[in-house]
This record gives C-alpha cells, structure tokens and sequence, in this order.
C-alpha cells in the first residue's frame, strides 16, 4: 500500500514542482464519485471552543487561535477514534489535515487528495486551505494574516512534534505572537462522547518470532547509547516500544501496536502503560516482573500519564554533558520536559534502525506470512474467476472475501490496511477506499485492483495484483507492462552497500518515461515485521532524501503504478527482502544488494504484452512464477486446497516468448 | 571536468556511508606518485598571525583562534592569486581545505583527495585533518576541545558564507565561545608581497551572443523581485554580475569573470567595480553610462570597496515589509549588513536560475562553440595517434597540443580548466593534474584519459575522450563499455518536465553495478555559455536533492567512469542540452524532456566490446557517429583540416552489430 508525504502547510513551500502538481490533480471528482456527505454542523462545537479558548479554567491568558493537528501523541500515522479530534471539531476526516481556529475563522489545511472529501464533510463555518495551491497561506502566513498583533496560539504540546513546534514558534514569534502550550486538549474539554483511549490485552511473542530477547534488545540499545555518550533514550514512538520489549498490542486498527511509553536509562527501564494489562500473569512472566533479576533489567511499570512528569524529573536530574536521547519527531510536551543542553535529538532513533533491519527469525517469520498470505489470494483470485462474471460481486464483497481467506489463516491476527478493493474508474484513486456510496461491481469490462494485506502472528504482508476477468484491450496491456518492467527494474537491481533507496526510485519509472507516462506516488516503503505496514526508515522514493542507506535484511515494497483518470488504475506491489548480491567483481569491496520478492502471488500474464518486454525481464517472470508454484503450490497442496493449486498452475504457465 | 562536493568540516557528518568512503580510500598513494613537494617553513608566519591576532591595531579583543577559509569574498570556485591566503599561511595548495591557528596549534582540514598533498606541502607545525574519516572531529567540536574558555574565534566576514557562519556560530556559542568577525583581513595584514587583486580589460557580449539585452535582465529580475515582494537584490557571485550585465573579464583564471558587486533596486542599479574598466568608451557605451536614460536603467558605479558602506546605507533606509533579496552564499559581510527583518535569502538567486536555462543564442553559440573544439580534438587525436607510438609525447605534451589546436579556432579566449591529461595509473587520480613531477610518457600500452575544454566567446566546453593507442585489454574494454552505457542511458533518458537531475544519476551506473562496479562522483554539473564551466543550479549527482528541476535549454555534462586505482582511469563526457522530448504519450500535460548532446566528439569504437551493448545502445553511437561526421566532418573540411578528416571518417565508422 502506497504511502504519502506528511504535507503538513510548513512544509507545503518545500514541494516539488512535480508533487504540487500531482497533489493539484490527485483530487479528481471521481474521488468522491457519487458519495453523499453530508457536512458536520459544527456552529456549536465552534461556538464552545471559542469559549474554552478564553476560559481561565484551561489557559492562563486566552488565546486567539487554537490549532488542532492530526496525530496522536506518539507521532502515530494511524490513530485511535479517542484521538481523531481534528474530524471531531471539523467533520473532515481524512487522514491529513490541520484545523485552525481563531475568534472569528476556521480553517483547515489539507492536500490535493482531500479537496473533495473535506469540501463535502464541512460546513460553511470552514475555510478550506488547498495545500499544494500557489496562492494557500501556509499556516503561519495565514494566522499572520488573521492574528490582531501580540496573539497567542495554543496548541497542545503532546499532539505537536517537535521539529514542527519550532518552525512555527519561529515564525509566529517574528511576526510578534506567541505559540504557546495548553496543558489541557480543549477538543477534550468539549468532546463529551469522547471514546476511552483503547487499552486491550498484550500480546506477547517468543524467540521463535523475535529472535532477539527483550533484554538483548535492551543490551544493544545501552551499546548505542553509550557510543553517542547518552545515559537516556525515550522511546515515543508506538512501534519502538512494542518491537523493544517484543510486545503487540490492539489498540489502533491495522497497527498491532498499544499506548505506550518507555525511556531506559544505562541502569533502569521505565515502562509508561495504563490498565490492567500487567496483572495479566503471561505479561509478567514475559517482561519477568516478578523475578529476581539484574537490577538493570528490572522494568518499573508507571502510569501511561506520569510519563511527562516523571521525564521532567530525569531532566532535573542531570550533571553537565549528560544527555538524553529523543526523536526530532517525540511531541513538543516531552521534548521540552529535557532542558535544551541535555538533549540529543536525532531523525531517527537506534531502535527505528535496529527494527528496520530483520533478523532470521523475523525474515523466516515474514517468508512463512507471505507463503499464508498468497494462498488466501491464490483461493481469492480463483473464487473471483468464477463469480465475477456473474456480476454479483462488488468491491466491498471481494474485500471481504480477501479478509475471510487471510483469516483462515494460521495465526492470522487482522488486516494491515484498510483494503484498497477498487474496479474501474475507482481504481484511478489511489487512496480508494470501498465504502457503499462508491462500491462498483466487477466485471469481465474493467480492470481491478486489489491492494490488501494482513498483520499475522509470524508477519506483515501487503500485495496489490490488477486483473483482468474479461479480455484487457491493447493499452490497458501496454500500460501494465510498463508498470511491470519498472517493478521488475526495481526488485532486479543490483546495487552498491549502502545505497539509499531514492537512488532507485527512477529505475521503476524507466519505461513509463519513455512513452511519456508516470505516476505520482513513491515506489516503496519499509515494512514492518508483525508490525506497522508503513515503517521508517529506509524506503524507494523520489520525494526523500533522509532515508538510511539500505542493508541486507530490510524488507520494503516495490510497488509502481499507473492511473488513468476516469478510467482504470494499475499498480503490482511485491514485498522484497534486500539481500547481498553476487557480482561479477567486487569494486572497493563494497559488496552489492539485490532484492528477493518475499510476496509470490501470480502476476497475470493475461495482462502483459510479451513483446514488450526484454528476454531479461521474461525470464524474470517465469522464474518468478516459477517460485511461485514451487512454494506456493507445494502449501496449497498441504491444506488440500485443490481448486487453487490448479488455478495457481494455470497462472504460473511460462510466458510464451521464454526459452 | 567533475564537480566535487564542498566539504567543509561543518559539513561533514553529513557525509553519507558511501561518500565517506569514497573520500577515504581517494587519497592514495599514486595522488602524488613520485611528486617531490618540500613543506613550506611556516614557523616565522604562524608567529606574526599569533601577534596580529592579538593587536590592538586589528582587532577590538584578542581573537583565540583565526580561521583561514578557502574561498573568495565572491565564494568562488576558482579564486585570484591575491585570495589564496590558506595556501600562503600553510603552504597547502589544493582546492578544498579550511585552516585554524590558535594561539597553540595550526590545523588544516581537507579531504581524501588532498591528505597525501597536504602532508607533503604543510610543515610540523600544522596538524592535518583528514574529513571524512571518522575520528576527524570538525572544525568546531575540535575548537572547542583546545580553545580556553571563553574564547573568541576570528574570521573574515568578508570570506565566511552567511550559511557557514550560522552552523559555526551556533556551535560555538553552545560551548561558550564567540565567534567574531575580524574586518582586517589577518593574513593580508602579514602577506608582504600578496598579489594585487586582479583588475583586467572587460569583453563586452552584444545581443547576437547573449540574446537578451542588459537592460531586459534588469526587467525580468525586477519582475520576479515584484513577484517576492522584495526592493533590493543583491548580486554577489561573479559569473551572476557577469551575465547580468553581458560582460566578460579575466580576473580569475579559466573563469571568464571580473571583481565586481551588484545591487539591484527597483529603480537604480548599482555596478561595484574598481580601476579604470569604466573609463573605455566601449564599456560605457555598452552599459549606456554616458547616454540620456530613463532613471531606473542609469548605472550608477561605485568602488568596489563601497559595496558594504552602500549596503549598510540600503539597509538602514528600509522600512517595515521592506525586504532585500541574498543568496544564503553570499558573504555574513553583506548579509549581517541587512539588519534579519529585512532579508529574503534563498538557496538559489533568480539570476542563478535565468542564467542556468540558455536561449537560442546562447544555445547557438553552445554549438557554434562545441563544433570548433570537436575540430581542434580530431585534430589532437589524429596527431597523438601518430606520434604516441615515438614514444616522444608526455601528459604535459598533449595537453599544451590541445590547447594549441583549440588556440586556432575563431573566438578562443582561454581554458575553461586545468586539463587533465592523464595516462595509465594517473587516469585512476580523478583530479589529476599533470605536472613535471608526475608527468607520464603516452604509450600504445595505456589508457589516456584527456578532460579538457576551453571558453570561446560564443560558448565553453567540456569533454572527456578515453582512448587506447594500442590495444585495450577485454578487461579495459569491458569496463569502458560499461562506461559507455551508463553515458547513453542518461544521453538517452526520456523524463517527465520538472524532475530534478538526481534523479537521472543512477542510470548512469547501473550497467556498473550490475557488476559490482561504480564511480565515486556525480554524473553531471551544469555548465556556463561562456561563463564558468561548473555553475548552478543543476546537475546529475546522487550527492544533491537541492537541485534545481531540469528544463529545456538547461545545459548540463554527462561524464559517467570507471577507475582502478594504480592501473587506469575511464570517463566518458558530453556537454548536453535540455530538449523536449516527443513521446506516445503526455500524461497530465507534463511534457518530457531528454538531452541531445553538444558535444561531437567521436567516441573510440575500438575500446567498445559491442556484445556488451543492446541494439538500441549500439543505434545510438551509431547515429551519434553519424552526427559527428556530419557536423564536425563539414566544419573540418571548410576549415582545410583534410588529414583530422580523414582520421574522424575512420573513428565514426558504424559498429559491427549494428544494422
């Protein structure tokens, strides 16, 4: 599943001719293709928190404008309803976007892909700020502009980061306001039938998945900090601290994740976590709460609330040249708990690094899910085969479908994504959601994409196939073999040690190019291992420059596409494993890197136009395939599933130009 | 001719893995292969700094440290005699290195290419910083470990590029210490027989080379200053003044520039710029001093040394909103001059960005300027094939013969570079630069790698030949054919309008790799139309994501290689222009480019093993031959050249394979 920028309106300046231009046409009319909103009446709710937004109850001064982000305190790019307050005070609830309201204007900022959507979900008390538009403020311009001089604007320091709180703080402050902290969210103040925030049970996962104990991991990290010279490391981020402690959770749908935070120090381990999650006896076995244990080891459980408070204290704490380390990305509230002088901040932390790069028991874990996870979409393909033409499947049916095999699954735990289930004209929209408003029927005319993927107990998968259940026209062939031949450029490649993942981005977009054609999104990202589908920090695409130079053991997608508005939408993902590559020489010995598809699910050479390809890549195809009915087939065979092992045969067969 | 990255130990950590090795494992010992360099006795010089650092006469407070950068007051890539201060206090000569006296120690820090050529010129009292090794602390971290506290570190403002200052500044107020700007230039105040500063004759460029008049500069620089909602603009770098004025000088060599300042209001244009240049009536009648004008095209000329004193004056007559448009390049002199309020300062000056996209005349003049030297190099060429095998003609030999043959043609003003006319061995020293020392005899046995390139009135080039006299090994020819695809996949690539040029650079080296091969510099910089041979804000690297997007007319190299350290050295370079691109396609409107090369220079077949191209490879040096026959072939046979045209009709002989 394909990943966007975080365009938030201080960045909006630092898009690229060719993404503003993309985000300008991303929000076409069929995005919202016969979906009837109608908009949030949000006259009260304004009304309310303009109040509290005065009230000495909840700020020491008013404030005259109170801005409410998207995320949630750990920076989460999927959050719980509990922290969907910008949808709450707005009706808006796409996945970007940044509500400002002052006295006498509201406003949202959101990009090219939301237009519609937010057009539709608000009423007239919103303006709605077209990020990626030549003439939208930024956020900062904007409050410029409104702001009677010497403003305050609040916002609340957990939801904000804080690379972003010092961007805007700076420019508020040059044009004399004051972006100041407000303990209390004020959404929360007048969001009476706010849901609880999730607090579901652990999950706890062994050696045989991990492959690293929590202690060892624990170990590691105290060998990182001790190099950089820190005695603290806070952890933020929701993943960081299950991948620590080899924990999962269920409180954000897709992420198997819980609200968590930890910071360890070289002697201590503190663990921020509410609910009666650590009376359960299989979590205290596993995070050995009860043993005598190194003092080192020993894991003082605290409120998931005293995470500030306590921070405050280690910050008060600390002699001259000690330091703490934290993420740029850690919320303003607990980056500013350490004075300025003990911090040590950096984009990435030693654990998004570590969990980036896969031990062997996580790559056969993730080898084992993907092996599960195509033979639900070997049965799901060959199920689609027949009914289809019937004409009594809709997209929402398929999804639905696709979940029921994937959850016959061992160890099948959830879904990794919301499924992009899209026929037609839908399948242009390349964050397409099925919902009943938009929900088409396949057929044997269109083309369907399924981009889908699920959180098992031994991995994280995320496949997308487009098919053809009738007969492809001539371009629709062209048009899938060029995305082909960049999918293969991609996972084919050999490169240096070290590259960095947007160096390959242009080798998936090669042959689109040369027949004028392109699409606007990255190429890859990393994935998670049970973990978050979309994880830092390395990843292919052409709109970042700060990713970590790839190593053997990442797992990213590869998933190149083409949209025609309107009409039908392409895209062929495989998850990869880099792997060190064999080379003819080994120049400086640096070694070289190659990718292996983790992902075998048949791609349907119905769709391809083999004079269009190279020897080269109809080899790779039928090689490909050929894995495909190896593995694949050999566990079909396994659980008696007959009809699908005869499907997958039939689509492995070798493309006809091949030797 | 490759561009190198600027980097000064400020930059350093941000040195990715793979350049950092790349710049550890340059410096080997073939650099300076039999090169007999005696350190400069640098005691007696060190002693006067450490007095002047403390006079009264120089400075307010004693400074504890002085800084000697490399660079002009300009930032220039190529600086005067009078502006290599770091090589006069240190002895150390090369391009790139930053030198900090303290009252106790003297340090130089420089990169891999230099560290062999540093020890060898600086004496015992400098300690040599090898960047990009890791233990190397920068030059911050290692003031502060040996500064006293509270120490004030000196620069020249004049030298420090505002950018620069900040990051040091910064870091040294974070540990206690100032940073101050000292006015008096230190090392002027000790250099005795320091060169004057260069004051040379101008060249005037009418239309028929520029296309656009000065005047119509001004207004298209005064559109975007509307545009920015800015009053002033200053121009700081040389080749910028240059262009804006349709002017040339030679106060610097190979860079056809002149000492000079700009500021540019809405309705005055100011020229800072010394000696008697103004008082040739062809200059004045260029720039139309004498003439009744409208006011705001009425040059005022000032001292070049008033450019501060002006600027203040600029800065203090400001009022609220009033903004000065600067390079962040431009010196922390100038821009401190601005008080902060009042700058708009950007990565890239409007005029960077007009200069970089040439029109029809300076395209015209690109290949009027290409097809004379593609003349002087077949003859070159012939004649080295003639005489290599006598055994008789040396790096230094060939290069003084090219620049012979290049003096003959009509316009030839200079070298746009030191050549780099290297055989064997020296061909692996990218930078090399043949000197008596190292100068090596041309045998029917080695490589010979010649990058060189001249500025002739109507255009400047650049063009890297490879060539063997003998006959190449399949090794040397395999590599060389590697090299050779990398130059035709981006020569050839087709692009969607506005994608930046980093973007490209891995084409480049993906035949390489697929051998476990590669090249440790960018692929390509932009280059001047008669103006310097490397100019922003362009270029084919994976070193850079500031890049500005590539638009037609734009003209960049695309000198991809190989190099085996002690044995040989392969570049293959053209100058290529930015051209639409006709594709089956156009995908949003976008349009396309690709490049189409200026440079027609035959490419040698003998060193191509053709079973390593595709067919389409093996058209493309075909029709490029062809076009080189063509084109250079009438150019030869008008200009009498019979014998260099019959060697170019052999060398453009079509390759075997092709059909």
């Amino acid at each position: 599943m394909i990943t966007f920028v975080q365009t938030d309106a201080g960045n909006s300046k630092q898009i690229s001719r060719r993404e503003s231009r993309g985000i300008q046409t991303w929000g076409t009319a069929e995005a919202v293709a016969g979906r009837k909103m109608s908009p949030k009446i949000t006259t009260e709710l304004l009304k309310q928190l303009r109040q509290v937004m005065k009230s000495p109850k909840y700020v020491q001064e008013p404030v005259q404008a109170y801005i409410v982000p998207s995320g949630d305190a750990h920076q989460s790019e999927y959050i719980a309803p509990c922290d969907c307050r910008r949808a709450f005070i707005s009706g808006f609830d796409g996945s970007a976007g940044t509500a400002i309201v002052t006295e006498q204007h509201a406003a949202m900022w959101t990009d090219g892909r939301y237009f519609l959507q937010a057009a539709h979900q608000m009423d007239n008390n919103w303006t709605l700020m077209k990020m990626g538009l030549k003439d939208t403020p930024t956020q900062e311009d904007w409050l410029v502009s409104v702001l009677p001089e010497g403003s305050k604007v609040g916002v609340d320091p957990f939801i904000i980061p804080a690379d972003q709180w010092k961007r805007m703080s700076k420019a508020l402050r040059s044009a004399g306001h004051d972006l100041v902290p407000v303990k209390e969210n004020l959404i929360d103040t007048i969001w009476t039938d706010c849901p609880h925030r999730p607090c579901k049970p652990l999950i706890m996962l062994d050696l045989s998945y991990t492959g690293v104990s929590w202690r060892d991991k624990i170990v590691a990290l105290r060998s990182k900090m001790a190099e950089r010279k820190v005695l603290w490391f806070v952890v933020t981020a929701l993943d960081e601290v299950a991948w620590l402690f080899n924990l999962r959770g269920s409180d954000v749908e897709y992420n198997p994740v819980f609200f968590a935070y930890a910071v360890i120090g070289m002697n201590t381990i503190r663990l921020f976590i509410d609910g009666d999650r650590m009376m359960d006896p299989a979590v205290r076995e596993h995070l050995q709460l009860d043993s005598t244990l190194e003092p080192e080891f020993k894991i003082q459980v605290m409120p998931y609330g005293s995470i500030l408070s306590e921070l405050q204290a280690v910050g008060a704490s600390l002699s001259p040249k000690e330091k703490v380390w934290l993420s740029d990305k850690a919320s303003y509230a607990l980056t500013e708990a350490i004075p300025k002088a003990y911090r040590y901040v950096t984009p990435y932390t030693p654990i998004c690094i570590a969990k980036a790069v896969k031990n062997a028991s996580e790559t056969e874990g993730m080898r084992r899910a993907h092996i599960k996870d195509a033979v639900a979409l070997c049965e799901l393909f060959n199920w689609l085969e027949k009914e289809v033409p019937k004409g009594t499947v809709t997209e929402i049916i398929a999804a639905d479908k696709a979940e029921e095999f994937r959850s016959q699954q061992k160890d099948f735990v959830e879904l990794s994504f919301a499924t992009i289930s899209s026929t037609g004209p839908n399948g242009a929209i390349i964050h397409y959601k099925p919902v009943p408003e938009t929900n088409r029927t396949l057929s044997v005319n269109e083309i369907y994409l399924l981009d889908s993927g699920a959180q098992y107990k031994d991995g994280t998968t995320d496949v997308t196939r487009t098919m053809h259940f009738g007969t492809p026209s001539a371009y629709e062939k062209e048009c899938f073999t060029y995305v082909l031949k960049g999918h293969i450029a991609v996972s084919a490649a050999i490169f240096p040690n070290g590259t960095k993942g947007h160096l390959l981005d242009s080798f998936a977009r090669s042959a689109l190019w040369d027949c004028g054609l392109d699409y606007l999104h990255g190429t890859g990202h990393g994935v998670g291992s049970f973990l978050n589908v979309h994880e830092g920090p390395c990843g292919i695409s052409y709109k970042t420059f700060a990713d970590e130079p790839l190593e053997a053991g990442m797992i990213v997608s590869d998933e190149p596409g083409y949209y025609e508005d309107g009409s039908f939408g392409i895209r062929i993902e495989n998850v990869v494993l880099v792997i060190p590559a064999e080379t003819k020489y080994n120049f400086k010995n640096r070694g070289s890197l190659t990718f292996e598809p983790l992902t075998l699910v048949p791609i349907q050479t119905k769709m391809i136009d083999v004079n269009l390809l190279t020897q080269k890549e109809c080899n790779w195809v039928n090689d490909y395939h050929q894995k495909c009915r190896e593995v694949i087939g050999a566990e079909l065979e396994r659980q008696g599933r007959h009809e699908a092992l005869q499907w997958l045969i039939r689509e492995t067969e070798p493309l006809a130009r091949a030797q």
